[in-house]
């Protein structure tokens, strides 16, 4: 089902693949809702070797929706979308994708049939047969939860923007995604606020650039303020040194360095 | 110390001004840290007259955040960003931003003096005085939490991620809005399925042109399921008769419509 990844790599690079999540809801702009999709897909797509690039939150608004699926579209391997597929007159997610895409749109047959099968006889008014609406060419994301599906058209995946439908469809889709190589990850935690590591992290950061080194400080409500130092790259073994590097620079500030849950 | 919106309204029509929130951290992207600054800012731009019309999240890549700066300060009245004002090598926002401009950027004697009354004698290191980086011709936004500053240029307003410190750094800059009409709601939840009101309520919708009209469903354990619709508009009379249709038709159902938290 899914094409391959647009990145080309030399066979010693790095297969790098990415990602970018398009979320489409007024309700997430006005603060009525807050999404709850986003950490969950950067942790799916970050154990399926893709890399999350980018998220960007828009209106329920068509020409906002076409802008940003054919801007990311072009811009990463992957896009998925969250949102505006119910069936309401603001579900407008599905007739702006095909837009996106310049392809028709129309009840889909195998859609329709799902439908049928779920509702009871009478149910399935205009309005809910909207949700079969899908752009020609496009193949379904099964929905196990409310079977109203989804659907994946060129690289950019529609679901659903209620979380507990939106995990299942994932789910659906998953064995589809081809990711490059994961990217491995360490945190070590200190007792030292950023300002007193940051320099020879900096030095550190520059000795090791195949490691990604994010620095996090935390405050603990009558603790000593510490940081959280995040590393990330693709060889073990650099990346072990890293964090060996910086547990010895810890140490040298008299202070004892722990793990800490890289998400 | 705020520009004037972009916008220009006629007398009649009202009063749009926009905003768009961009949120600057690889942790965000990879799940690690929940963004807890986007519904916040959301509610309070609401409460101000202004409209959150798109939020990006971008990784700690200079390209990514010049790209992303330029873009909505093109597009949207007001700009605000969170995160990458530390004192560390991956905090790059302001040297990205003041690229983003095409302005120098350097220690600035006003943040400078801030950071010196601050720290103790020898605290204030080369690395805590990048805090005091500024772009050329930016204001700085007042940091009652931690000291070091955010700052504005043009309509960008740059702030810490940390929430804490992100919200008040906002009510410190907050003054300076200028907001449009007052974007009204009322919310009205009953327990109908969107697909069973899904069609008058796309009638209603093409009735009230100036009201914008949501729908979102809801899921009580062990309930029947449910739909709260959201009306928003400038106009008070027009959003109440709207509402009040809304609930005409619910009624009309047989089942009775409860007033929701707009929020």
């Amino acid at each position: 089902m899914a094409e391959a990844p647009q990145s080309v790599a030399n066979e010693n690079a790095p297969r790098i693949v990415t990602a970018a999540m398009l979320v489409i809801g007024n309700e997430i702009l006005s603060g009525r809702t807050k999404d709850a999709n986003l950490a969950w897909i950067a942790e799916q797509l970050a154990e399926t070797g893709i890399r999350l690039m980018e998220a960007r939150i828009v209106p329920d608004i068509e020409a906002a929706i076409i802008k940003a699926v054919n801007e990311l579209r072009a811009a990463y391997d992957y896009v998925f979308t969250s949102g505006g597929i119910g069936p309401t007159h603001d579900d407008i997610t599905a007739d702006s994708v095909a837009r996106a895409f310049g392809v028709g749109i129309d009840v889909d047959p195998r859609a329709h049939a799902i439908l049928d099968a779920h509702y009871p006889p009478g149910e399935l008014t205009p309005a809910r047969l909207r949700m079969a609406r899908v752009p020609f060419g496009a193949e379904l994301i099964e929905n196990p939860v409310s079977k109203a599906p989804g659907f994946r058209i060129g690289n950019v995946h529609v679901m659903a923007g209620v979380p507990v439908i939106f995990r299942e469809m994932f789910k659906s889709l998953r064995p589809s995604l081809v990711g490059g190589d994961p990217l491995l990850s360490r945190a070590v935690g200190c007792p030292l606020p950023e300002g007193k590591i940051a320099e020879p992290l900096g030095a550190l950061q520059r000795r090791y650039a195949g490691i990604d080194i994010g620095s996090y400080p935390f405050f603990r409500p009558g603790g000593r303020p510490g940081t959280t130092i995040v590393f990330r790259g693709v060889q073990r073994a650099e990346l072990d040194r890293a964090v060996d590097e910086f547990k010895a620079l810890v140490r040298s500030f008299g202070e004892e360095p722990f793990e800490a849950e890289t998400i």
